[in-house]
């Protein structure tokens, strides 16, 4: 594209996006504005291109690194861009104090995506400037091993901006889906939760412990929706495809969706069970440890996915 | 274990059941009452130990397909039988008429699992000779590759027995869960159909197409889900475990599904729509090609799971 990428927010959210976007090749600029988060800035995505190379899913992390440029002020950042990924602290009023600082010194045709997992972009953009060129670009952590992004328009954004937005992480590599208007949790997080929900409720039923609830997902239902969702899952899983299952199995589901009418909130004395339970499986001083682990995981997993046809 | 496994219903689930136990040394003899499926068994079969093999899953297809006969009558298979895995025909009358006659023919201490996905084992199993030694082991297709199984006991089923199956599942590289008493769907359909009903209500009301929610798993959530449970994930992601990350984000899921009281059925119109957009997607005469793509992405899966640590 012409211009760069601007990145403001370089914690980890921001760190994962100046890789997926450099990796790809374009020029990123990054801007944050506490100074100690500036300085470490390149030595953290260094670390992390480093692992990358480990498993043979980046080429040269040093050409990658030297395309990032960590600069001093916003406006280095944002003139030039032509397109903003905006990943500060997810409070409405610090995104809207960015986003207002951001609007007026963009470039003509210049788009902003938000990391935003949760507000939705009319809380933080109703008063910024170009305001029809903001909206949600919501990344899964780390972006450049989880590939999709949620795409959600506020009622403001202009359709164009929302082509580009969908256009530009096609091509940087990553999978956009469109959310085609605003809606709480955007749909992973509502997927997710309906999941949770459901487990959740399991466990609290003393139908099954969280270890067993989780190995149903674990060695059960993930392996499949690790390469096809749910639609095709149950498209392949009839002969006539999705009408054929759902006629013979949407009355089961329906029934079972019955039982399921009143949703509580996750309360303390079921957190605290699970929370037992899980400590019990791996104590809280094994956590960080466990996460390297899931890191190396998702990695090996994006390689074998890269090798599949 | 001393005797052999019965096979009860040599249809496709039989038959991945029978790979299951001979690939892991177990001796296993077959029955069917239909001659035709008989006949063709151990053909289909072999083809699928061809087919793992191509993907290193096992070692010597023929010396597995060598520990499975297939018998002509039910008592040959049932008598001498350590365990028997029932599959027949997913109605409750014809699992009650086979559990009536595979009761009395036990050996002491045999025990009877059933592949039902949705029957509790209650409903067929209660006048059946010896049914304190029935409980429902409930596998997903195939379960050569997909090692979950559902172990659920009836209100009638001993203690012992339940131990049994789950050390027995164990010991032949499944991973039995444990669901404690009889539920709709067990445990793995209900999550299934958690993250089903949410799907299609966001189809229904216009967030997203079939293609994209589908996308939000695949290249998304299910990413983790393929190695971790639902429960796993969340703990790993918040500093302080799950009981930090439900303090931050529980109000945000529990504000979520209260949007989500009024469970519809899947409607004709609804499922019209999906089919629609899946058929234009892939067409029903390419089908059968597609699960023959997902049951070789299913091996290259297991086989990349299997170097895992």
């Amino acid at each position: 594209m012409a211009g760069h990428i601007g990145i403001v927010g370089a914690g980890l959210v921001g760190g994962g996006w100046s890789i997926v976007f450099a990796r790809a090749g374009e020029q990123v600029r990054v801007y944050d504005a506490a100074p100690t988060i500036r300085d470490e800035f390149k030595a953290v995505v260094g670390r992390q291109l480093d692992d990358l190379k480990s498993y043979d899913l980046v080429d040269d992390p040093a050409a990658i690194l030297a395309r990032i440029q960590v600069c001093g002020c916003l406006e280095d950042v944002i003139k030039g861009a032509c397109f903003v990924q905006e990943s500060v602290l997810e409070q409405t009023e610090v995104k809207a104090e960015i986003s207002n600082a951001i609007g007026p010194l963009l470039d003509d045709g210049a788009i902003v995506g938000s990391s935003t997992s949760g507000i939705p972009g009319s809380a933080f953009t109703e008063h910024a400037a170009n305001r029809e060129r903001f909206l949600v670009t919501h990344p899964v952590n780390p972006p450049y091993l989880v590939p999709v992004v949620e795409v959600v328009p506020t009622p403001w954004t202009a359709q164009d901006s929302v082509h580009a937005a969908l256009a530009l992480m096609t091509s940087v590599g990553q999978s956009p889906v469109l959310v085609r208007r605003e809606v709480e949790g955007f749909i992973l997080n509502r997927l997710q939760g309906a999941l949770l929900r459901e487990a959740w409720d399991l466990f609290e039923e003393g139908y099954a412990s969280a270890e067993d609830i989780d190995k149903t997902v674990s060695v059960g239902l993930g392996l499949r929706w690790s390469f096809m969702g749910p639609f095709e899952t149950i498209d392949l899983n009839a002969p006539g495809g999705v009408a054929d299952y759902a006629e013979r199995l949407g009355p089961l589901y329906h029934s079972i969706q019955k039982s399921r009418t009143d949703p509580k909130p996750w309360s303390a004395g079921l957190i605290g069970d699970v929370d037992k339970e899980r400590r019990a499986a791996l104590p809280t001083d094994k956590l960080a440890e466990r996460r390297n682990w899931r890191d190396r995981r998702l990695m090996a997993l994006a390689a074998h996915k890269a090798k599949q046809s």
